[in-house]
């Protein structure tokens, strides 16, 4: 099942405000090699809503061709109905299995707007489509009930909510929520990486991950506790990686990713797009700090 | 003084996905013929945020060639700043005497993300910048010290500040707050139409305008009577206008409007980017009804 488990989000690193192919091509390949579920490329992650239309088709097109037999999903969210229409045709040409779709607005939008959206969108296509449920970027907000008329679309594969409650007694309510109101088959995937394993262990499909794209190895094996049940090695597991959360909690997760990359020497430095400014050095100090912290959680975990 | 008095904005409208031209000219026709001090195309109005690069310059341009001796502001937005360099050095080619530019988000930005787009911005174009503060559709908020810290930027000719408050004088003190913040000779506009009389009468500079682009004449009248100081009278045109004001509160300015204009024959129905749906046909005979008490009004007015 294409939409289940970890789909790892990728940066799209800019060298002077142009794609870093190079730098792309490594953090891709890092992720079939670590053994995740699907890649997403050009996701919010991937800063699809930046990018011109031909630097969104050489991003999928790198992805694809560096990624194996792991399907690769792809971001086709714009502001105008056309624009997502010629997105998901370029998203298909190069090689995408699926794409994500989220209501990006300028003008607030109704639910009939974005229920049209998908309606138009879906009717065009032929590849799976993701419901990308991201208030905090688009700043629409989906009601369970619209989601409820748009899973009814066909070729609605998956929606991607956003972060459920740390509580797992909230959290395995709201997604039973989710569930009961779409169709069997629609599998419901969490996002906001600080909750991903309450999200999962609640009973989450899929985790559709950010720092998954520039740390694979760490949140498969969350990933992978989890669908095995286990659920106190899985929630050890993510509080390894807490000094992040913490970071993401105060600057926002892609800001804080692009430092990790960078840090990392994954990507060049101050690879998001203008006039999204990279970390300060005083918080970049403190992503070092955290890195190094996580690396010490983890060798406690193996001795 | 340029950026003082009415700044219309015109739609622009669509059939079919494409720019109406002759729809757009009519508009931008009607307005030199006003008396409106300035016309903004591709504002927030005239969808500047869905509309390509090459449909943005046509836009400008057609506004330039109608617009006479009236001088002609661009919305220049885009959410990465060498889209916002392009779209700059285009409308000036085009003929633009003026540059709008909204910190449009996608990721939410940082004050200092702003700060250094318009530091970006300012220092590569030669015509001046209207600082454009829309939270409604950008998302960003600007604080009074971000004006103050944009404002000594070179090239910085006036602030649109979102509608300040209906009492007169909270209204009053809060354009004197941004006017003690930056330097003399930048101008204060006001937009939120149904406060502008207000915010007028409070000392703004000027009126940036949704529905001056496509009601010229009362928001002419309006304008005059408050730089006249005639406060009753200002508040009598403005309150003519009363049931458009409440269908702006119910539906938003911009489907409002477009269903004015095309209510009035001057756009094609649905004339606005999809996603973006016209008003379905209660909300449009509620429009209809509207423009009929206007017209009674204006009349007992005459009379």
């Amino acid at each position: 099942m294409m939409f289940t488990g970890l789909s790892a989000f990728p940066l799209t690193p800019l060298t002077d405000d142009s794609v870093d192919e190079a730098a792309f091509t490594a953090l891709v390949q890092r992720l079939p090699a670590a053994g995740v579920d699907s890649i997403t490329a050009v996701g919010s992650t991937g800063s699809y809503a930046y990018l011109s239309a031909a630097e969104r088709a050489r991003v999928i097109r790198l992805a694809v061709e560096h990624a194996g037999q792991t399907p690769v999903f792809a971001g086709i969210g714009a502001l105008r109905t056309s624009q997502v229409l010629a997105q998901a045709e370029a998203a298909q040409s190069a090689g995408a299995q699926a794409l994500l779709l989220a209501p990006v607005s300028y003008q607030p939008l109704t639910d009939d707007d974005v229920f049209e959206l998908f309606r138009t969108v879906t009717a065009e296509v032929s590849a799976p489509v993701i419901v990308y449920d991201n208030p905090g970027t688009t700043r629409f907000t989906f009601s369970t009930q619209l989601y409820a008329r748009i899973a009814q679309l066909p070729r609605i594969a998956s929606i991607k909510i956003p972060p459920p409650s740390t509580d797992p007694d909230a959290a395995r309510a709201r997604i039973q929520e989710v569930r009961d109101a779409v169709p069997a088959g629609v599998s419901i995937g969490v996002s906001g990486d600080a909750a991903a394993a309450t999200g999962l262990l609640a009973g989450a499909d899929a985790w559709y991950s950010v720092i998954g794209g520039t740390l694979p190895d760490p949140t498969v094996a969350i990933t992978r506790a989890a669908q095995r049940g286990e659920t106190e090695q899985a929630l050890a597991l993510s509080e390894h990686l807490a000094p992040l959360w913490s970071l993401f909690g105060e600057f926002g997760s892609l800001r804080v990713t692009a430092a990790v990359a960078e840090q990392l020497g994954l990507a060049p430095k101050n690879c998001l797009p203008l006039p999204i400014l990279g970390l300060d050095d005083d918080a970049r100090a403190r992503v070092a700090e955290a890195l190094k912290l996580i690396e010490q959680n983890q060798n406690e975990q193996v001795v």
